[in-house]
Order: structure tokens, then C-alpha cells, then sequence
């Protein structure tokens, strides 16, 4: 399970922050190329976009979803990114809708410069989206690239520390986040938004980069709250948050092989092995 | 399951900020009884001290540790906690250093006013404690009380999502961390401490209140780090984070049964039962 990590010292992360419009699968294409190719201008080797970021988010309906879905990879969204990734010689993270037959899923896909990697489908649907979509069925998928391992959750998977959590077990250095954050209520003044607050703990607490692209704007009533960050495997941000209302894109120079040395804490202490699965394996069965 | 909740509306918390002194038990246990009188005085029904309380934290020896540590709950630190409890009509949650037979734990007591109610025993240990403790061997119990389902977790604990989890899905409402944190390293200005960041995420992504008492002082010239904090189950402080460096009581008044409502986020999610269990077995074998 060890994964090749090249000695080339860090690699260049972005994360897009963009705004989709529902519906207009073409706009949101080209727009997606052009953060893309601004991306790689600046250096950037891994680029991750926002959830849904073909099609938008809030379906008026689950005809309207799957109308806008489109088949991984042969669908004409991953084809552009492929052959992107292929000229720019990047990696691409991007939450995209899913059609598979008559299925759908709030998915994201990783393309390399060599083409399709894999995909990843949201294991934990917010609010309307269990209407549309069908909860995921690919676990926590762990992918090898030139620079680290690298796993993928999308937007409230956030929620639940288990996602994190296994990632890191299966050796992930960085977990890419496509996401559509919607404001949480009462958050006070100086605060972070408790969506970076979840991703800072996550990060520190199993010592992996974690890099969250948010999307911006109001969306048929529906705002998004912005605040991409890419957070340093300490559980520091490392770049962002971004702003709550503007596109942009947020770098940060990683070197994902960190991650295994800062799980080392103590002589006596490694957070991964320092873990009580003798215990913990009494609350599976337990459901609320 | 169901814990019998008062209806009487919120209860005031109360954690107590202070710097117990390595070896000297006497002037330790005077001083908790000094901050439990003051505590109750402001109306506190339930009291959280630091974590080792009884005999402070960097001992030199296990023969040290063994020295100081006392059974549970027949020693004289639990007896005065026992009677206080009762003098005062509170609830109060303590580190201690527990002997049994030979062996020794890094523990905390729940005691109520009509005495003992039950002990946690750290399952997570930090650094040097691996010299001198065993690990927590009682699992994660929760236990009820008029106000509420209270769980404990101590310190280094909080760095492990489950035992939350394992708190939630037993009910808990609130979870009682008696701490003494120490500072991890690159802190950036403005931030939270790391600690605090962990204690936050865990309250809004299983709608818990957690109420965390550290200490203060430099021991032996290890630092702690202060900022005892009440969280509220929405995620956000409800008070403290305290100062780093000085004794102090934190005060939340709390309506413990918002947790349970708090869990409902919207009509398509609960957080303990949008858990991907079908999923997260399948992690539990891992290991690294």
C-alpha cells in the first residue's frame, strides 16, 4: 500500500472557487477551462473544482438531474477535462453529476495526464439531494499519483470523521474536497465557517493535507458560503480561506510526504496506530 | 436508553481553570474544594476539573505516580469530592490519578450529590503517560444524571473522532473532558488553539455539548496551555476559551436536551443516523 512519492520536493495545489449556473452544462464547462488552464499558468500539478460543478446544484427536479448528468468518463465534461489534463500535464479533482443507466450520483472524478483515474461517489446526501441522487457506493477510494496518495470526499462527507478517518488508513496523504458549502446558522464573529473548523480537525487529527474547493453565489434562493482552503496536514490552513462571495483560485506548494511524518507525535505516540480499534469496534452496531 | 431529563430549563456548567502542583496532594485537593464551594456558590450544578487533578501531571517515576495515585472511590480525594457533592448538591467530574492493586490509570470520577456514580479510565495515552498508566480498559460509559446523559473523554482522547461518536451513540449529551493540554507546534496568530479546533468540530458533528477543564502552569518545564472552553452543541464556544495562563471558572448555562434536537439538520438528515455503518466496517480491520 505504499504509494511512490516522488523526491521532487513540493507540488503546486489549487483549489478552484468558482460559481456554476444550474442548467447551463456548457457555460460551466468552459468556465471549468479556463480556472483549469489559469491553474496550470501558475504551476499548479493538482486542481481541484467545486461539487457539481457541471451541471449546479439546486435540480428543480430529479428529471432536471438527470438531464444534466453525464456518464463517467465518457461523458462529454470528463472527455474536455482528459484532454485537458493531458496537455497541461496536471491532475484534475472535480465534482461532476452522475448518470449510470437511470442511476444518479453526486460523484467526483480524478483525471491524470495519462487520462481517466477513477471516481468517487458522496457517501452522505444533504438535505433535497437524497431526491435525486443515490448515496454512494464506492467506499472511500484511495488513488496513487506521482506526488502521493490522494482521497476524495464531497461536501457533508465532511460531517462525519469516519470519511477521514479512512482515508488515512488506507495511507492517503491529501484528500480533495469538491464541495457546495451552505451556511451553518449562528456562527459568530471571528469565527472560521465550522466547515473549515471540521476540515482543520480532520486534518490535524489524522495528519493528512485535506484541499476544499468551494463554490460562490445564490442559486435559485440558495446561497454558498465560499472559504476554500487547502489545510496543511499539521491541521493549520496552509492557503485560504478564500472569500465568502468571489471566484477564485487558492495555491498552496505541498509536500504531501509529510503527512507520514507528522503522524509520528511523541516516541511513544503515532495517531493512526494510537487508535483503540479494540474498543471503538463496539459502536458499529450501535444506530441512533 | 432515554435519560430522565429535568424540565426545568438550562443548568449552569462550570469549569474549573486551575494549576494543581506535582506531588503535593493535600494542596491540590484543598484547592479543587476551594473552586467546587466558589463554582457552587455561582449557581454551578455541574463541575468539571482538570484532568490529574489530585496529583498533577509530569511525575519522574512510575513509583512517583504510584505514590500519589489513590483508589477509586475509596481514597481521600474522592471522599472530599463525595462530600462536597453532597454538602453542595452538585455533580462534579475530576482527573485523578487511580490506583488499583498495583496497577495504575489516568482516570476521571463522576460523582453526584448522593455520591459515587461511576469512573472512565483515559484510553488514549499521551507521551510519557505509556511509562506509568495502563490504557483505559472501561470502554466509553455514559451516565445519567437529571440533567442530561454525561460521557467523559480526557485530553489526548479528543484527538480520536470515536470516542464522540462512541459518546453519541450512546445517548450523551454532554461529554466532560477534565485535560491538561499542551502546545502543539506552529500555532498561527488568531487561531484557536488546536485543541479547542478539535473540541468544536466534535460538538457540531455529533451535536454534542463538551465542557473542557485544563490546567494551567509550567511543570517539571512542560507548559499547558489554558483555554478551558464550554462548546456549545451547535459547534460554537458558549464560553472560554479561558486565558492560557491564568486559574479562572468557566460558566455556560445549558439546556443539555437542544442536543437531541440539534441532531435533526434538516427534513432528510440526522446526524448519527446519516452514518454510513454499511461503509465504516469495513475500516475497522485496518491498521498502520
Amino acid at each position: 500500500m505504499a504509494a511512490q512519492i516522488s523526491s521532487a520536493g513540493p507540488v503546486r495545489i489549487a483549489c478552484v472557487q468558482m460559481e456554476p449556473h444550474i442548467g447551463d452544462v456548457a457555460a460551466n464547462r468552459a468556465a471549468t477551462a479556463r480556472f483549469i488552464e489559469t491553474a496550470a499558468r501558475q504551476g499548479a500539478r493538482l486542481i481541484v473544482l467545486p461539487e457539481l460543478c457541471n451541471s449546479g446544484y439546486v435540480f428543480h427536479s430529479r428529471e432536471e438531474a438527470l438531464a444534466l448528468a453525464e456518464e463517467i468518463p465518457a461523458g462529454d465534461t470528463c472527455r474536455l477535462w482528459c484532454a485537458l489534463a493531458h496537455r497541461l500535464r496536471v491532475y484534475i479533482v472535480a465534482g461532476i453529476a452522475e448518470r449510470d443507466g437511470t442511476a444518479l450520483y453526486n460523484a467526483a472524478v480524478v483525471i491524470g495526464p495519462d487520462g481517466y483515474v477513477g471516481k468517487y461517489r458522496k457517501l452522505h446526501l444533504w438535505n433535497q439531494e437524497n431526491l435525486h441522487f443515490s448515496p454512494g457506493d464506492l467506499g472511500v477510494p484511495v488513488f496513487d499519483t506521482p506526488f502521493g496518495r490522494v482521497g476524495v470526499a464531497v461536501c457533508y462527507d465532511g460531517w462525519f470523521p469516519e470519511v477521514y478517518r479512512m482515508a488515512a488508513l488506507q495511507g492517503a496523504d491529501l484528500v480533495c474536497v469538491p464541495t457546495n458549502w451552505v451556511p451553518m446558522p449562528d456562527q459568530p464573529p471571528g469565527q472560521h465557517p465550522m466547515a473549515v473548523t471540521l476540515t482543520m480537525a480532520s486534518a490535524h487529527s489524522n495528519a493528512l493535507f485535506i484541499a476544499c474547493a468551494d463554490r460562490v453565489g445564490i442559486e435559485r434562493g440558495q446561497p454558498f458560503i465560499g472559504g476554500s482552503v487547502i489545510v496543511h496536514c499539521s491541521g493549520w490552513p496552509a492557503a485560504g480561506p478564500a472569500s465568502r462571495d468571489d471566484e477564485a483560485i487558492v495555491y498552496a506548494d505541498l509536500d504531501l510526504s509529510e503527512a507520514r511524518d507528522q503522524r509520528r507525535l511523541t516516541e511513544f505516540n503515532q495517531l493512526l496506530s494510537d487508535r483503540r480499534g479494540d474498543v471503538y469496534g463496539d459502536y458499529q452496531r450501535l444506530t441512533k
